[in-house]
């Protein structure tokens, strides 16, 4: 099924070229400095409880997908807010998306899947409506097994160190417990996009989770400020290496203190109106950045999804349910404010993500080939695949070279997933650094020296995890 | 002149395989969902009055670039609004044309053309100024055969139906004349623009038409809605499947209904201001839906087109004659809240084009595969070419899948175009499965079902034509 | 180094027929219809000082990649507004240079100094930390040779026409000197940015030196434009024949005279908001494009580069420093009035560049495909590279033809780069115009013809220089 030459151009000089280059770097360890992968699957070790509940229940890329066609999501067994009854019989599910598994073709979950169920598991046999029960109860026999709990995963992946994503009052007890216990390199990451939302109805709890946890009384902006330096430094002293944030627009302004206290006073107060939240959202960037300098951890900013688009949707099973949607996202005059005050700051680092593949060329790549603090993140989310990718390396290359550049990350909640993905983006840097070196634009040996880059020494560098 | 594997990627595996993808589909019969033939053509059936009548004067997409380089409209024969005398022999028309021939290199109205001409009419000299009065001989005395009378060519070229583009008070006399005579597979497409745009100097006399046909009074707003959902049956009765709505920007919002019914009675009594007009297009974009969820017509929406920006031209020569310039079109704030009403009803159908390309990857793609009502339509217009379809491909397949498109549609009023415009598409789509096969992205047998597909079976589902 | 079939695709038969097409424009010499070159140099025609100063210290395509990577450009020796001391050891800059060479790997920047190292100097080694020793010594063994002072340059470069970039102010002293000589064709371009925007610090000196230059008072919005008229026939008169605007935004509105100077009046009395001084930029487009309509200048738009992004940066090393980033622009709504207004003008010629891709598409090409006036420049800046002007062609060719698109032009201040740059521009289009034909798009004869009128013949037309 897998083909050893997939992904690599077909042009015959150029395959051999993108095979050798890949060669290189097919069984480098998995470095890992984003994602989503719930700390509590590593520190408890528990079995994963059968193939829907790993495979296709919490991935909302392939439920989407057969959401897009008709099939509801009550079909695919996904928990509703009210306690609504859905689907719990596993093999059903699994047996209704295998007989959608034509949506896939030419998808990058079409692609991940098939090289998880031969990679991981060995089947070879294509998933289909007829072969989907008999994969079904191989995959639950392999379940059973000890070589497929999450830890002997993670050390048959090669992971060399997996980040997740932790909200700011996280007690982060998995962590805590996985560093007591001595196993695995597994670090969280700090995520304030709560803390610092004042119009999000869940604000109040978290600043109320924040402040217990730093043992800050929160009453004033200085005291939020303190208890948020104060939960960096406790994510720093469990491992962690970087902070990220998530915002619909990126912009960057700051605030004096006096307007920031205000603004604070009035959420604590009630909720404060959408444009003065997003004021202070954008001042709270600013903030980062300020702490990222002192502290050394890497900021990464997503910008641009429109979440929970579908609100009927989002009413009935939550967020992150595949309706999320891209916006058109504007840098260079936003995130003005936050270069002028940062972007030249030494060993400061912000890592930029999109969502709207028109600002490589246009303003990412010539940011991140100026500031010495930016650089590129990977493409992300529906461009994490092969096209995807090659696009990203086609626009941004010529302008911001290599080097500035983050490497790869997963990004995921699929946790089997994540050899699958990186082993994509390996093949994908592959084909592209091979076009160059048949084309006569990157030196044979420069390109063994960039893919080495690319797959290992840049993400280190950046995420200071080397 | 024309080449039996042209268009197709140039390395001889992948070249091979799409066109063993393209000979299963190259003699399909024609589908054709979506364009903008005068029904009168077929009706009436008679013979086609010249070359230059038939292939110059009324295609914009050639006038337009003769035009570019200075060629003056009138000296191509487009008449003028104010009677104006303009070029009148069709030789010279054609001669000029010919002579201009080159500014077709690598367009799309060139590779149409030289297929109608080879594959039409059996000319196989390449057109220029000096092979052109000789060509101009042959095709006139062709034109003069039955063999090229409307019907015989829609014959010929295997159209299986043919759908028209036709004002919401149409009386649709040619539609109900051959439906009379048995003849064909003609069908309107509900078209209610000119109804919906309050601000329009054309509305009045458009909702008097509307009136007379629906026997409403049209003197209120719910007479109005009334008169739409009449003349929505009777389209569906003379044999449509779908409405179509083009507007610049794709703004939805419900008014509430006195809200809308003021709007309307203040157009009654005069013109009401853009910006109200604009808030009652979006209004009716919704209704519209509402519409379509009840009796099952596809809404197919053309956003993004600044209609006769050249104004000199416009005021000379009217509308369609190549002066209407792309606009940036944003879909996922704008169409929020026609999805968040009707994007998850059963049996709805939103069919999306753009003259925006960057939204493909960015919108588009990421409503379609999550959405169940929302399917891509075709590149639409300066994008229905080589190089776009490919773009479309390449930008929305990994998000979207092939089963959140529409298949092809050909969107002329250049009705001996139609078989050359299919034949490119489905050129264009073996080759990017061919490139997918041999990069074992995809199966080699699930591309010739996926080719099936694209150029069959998924226009038929979207536009309730099977 | 310099691989003869470089940058062509690497599909032997389409290699094979770029090689074909790019050998029958190889040596043909170099027009330049717009660049930065100090005139000074060819009037002076003094040797280059040394390498860095050569190669490196001038070029910020290179020194803000190094800045990228945390490389002062103290260290790089750019000089300080405040004077304060930089490096000024070219053999240190050139070391530091050459130890981060493969920053440069695939970019436009890095193709460029290759070519320039082995094309003009004979270097055979590739520069990195080790080699660049011997090579900055052999660097300036060659410039002590008069074969290497900047007219032999000019002449060993087969340069036909160089064209530089000139305030509308400028004496013109260098220009008239050689004239005067009777050596070259080196020609001004009219760019009166400083004079249009009120808002600029430099505004009044400007607005003085024009009126000193032309013998206006300027006391007056009527004796103003009388001084730009005058200047523009000053520049003609010493060989222009085009103009050249910069705007962040390109809009384009026609005040009433009575508005327009009440605006400057309002300037000459101190600094007017910065929304006024747009308006009167926006108006004054207008006024440019009218007295090209009148004196036969070809007007060039340069628009969306958001300047000196980086303020601490500007402060300290003054403009052009590589801190310039690029802005989402908008042509279709911007340009209506311009276009309405003299868009159909015989003999008018608007040549539109871009640094926002997405426009190609989308509104370039078919704005360049409907009015008369209006031509393509070649990608610009960042997009001036492999995968740029490969991007570019793709995009636009199809609406657009290659009979509105201008041709190349190097945009370069650094002199010694202007062969490698239209060298790579030519075997760009040659690697696409084969794409086309062994896709069977275009013939192989046709393709000969278009190269040349790629390379040689559009140029000359669009910027009357024939």
């Amino acid at each position: 099924m897998l083909h050893p030459h997939r992904y690599f151009d077909p042009d015959p000089a150029t395959r051999a070229i993108a095979a050798a280059l890949y060669a290189r770097v097919a069984d480098l360890p998995l470095v890992c400095p984003h994602g989503h992968v719930d700390p509590r699957l590593l520190a408890d070790n528990q079995p994963f409880p059968d193939p829907a509940a790993l495979l296709v229940i919490p991935d909302h890329y392939i439920t989407r997908m057969l959401y897009s066609q008709g099939v509801g999501l009550e079909r695919l067994g996904i928990p509703t807010r009210d306690g609504t009854p859905v689907e719990s019989d596993p093999k059903r599910i699994w047996q209704l998306f295998a007989e959608h598994f034509h949506l896939f073709r030419a998808t990058p979950s079409g692609a991940w899947l098939r090289h998880e169920l031969e990679g991981v598991f060995g089947v070879t046999e294509p998933l289909s409506g007829a072969t989907a029960p008999a994969i079904y109860d191989h995959l639950e026999a392999c379940l059973r097994q000890p070589e497929f709990l999450p830890r002997s995963l993670y050390e048959r992946f090669r992971i060399e160190v997996l980040c997740t994503t932790d909200a700011a009052g996280d007690p982060l007890e998995s962590h805590r417990a996985m560093r007591e216990e001595g196993w695995g390199n597994v670090r969280p990451t700090f995520r304030p996009d709560l803390a610092v939302t004042l119009s999000h109805p869940g604000w109040r709890a978290e600043i109320d989770r924040i402040g217990a946890a730093s043992g800050e009384s929160m009453s004033t902006y200085r005291s939020y400020i303190h208890a948020l330096e104060h939960r960096r430094a406790f994510f720093k002293h469990m491992g962690a290496t970087a902070t990220d944030h998530a915002v619909a627009v990126p912009y960057t302004e700051r605030l004096d203190e006096t307007e920031a206290a205000r603004l604070y006073e009035r959420a604590l107060a009630g909720r404060v109106p959408q444009h003065d939240s997003d004021r202070f959202g954008a001042h709270m960037l600013m903030e980062m950045a300020r702490m990222s300098v002192d502290d050394g951890l890497t900021m990464q900013l997503h910008p641009g999804s429109f979440r929970n688009h579908n609100t009927q949707l989002f009413e009935r099973f939550g967020p992150d349910r595949g309706c999320d949607i891209p916006l058109a996202t504007e840098y260079t005059r936003n995130l003005h404010a936050l270069l002028n005050a940062y972007g030249n700051a030494p060993g400061f680092t912000l890592v930029l993500f999109t969502l709207d593949e028109t600002v490589y060329s246009r303003e990412l790549a010539p940011l991140a080939g100026h500031y010495p603090a930016v650089v590129l993140g990977p493409p992300w989310w529906f461009h994490d695949s092969i096209e995807g990718m090659l696009r990203f390396r086609h626009a941004a290359t010529e302008t911001a070279g290599f080097y500035n550049t983050a490497g790869f990350n997963d990004d995921t909640r699929a946790f089997p997933s994540i050899p699958a993905r990186h082993d994509v983006a390996r093949r994908v840097d592959a084909t592209f650094l091979a076009q160059l070196v048949t084309r006569h634009i990157l030196d044979e040996a420069d390109a063994h020296d960039v893919i080495v880059d690319l797959s290992a020494k840049l993400v280190k560098q950046v995420y200071r995890l080397s």
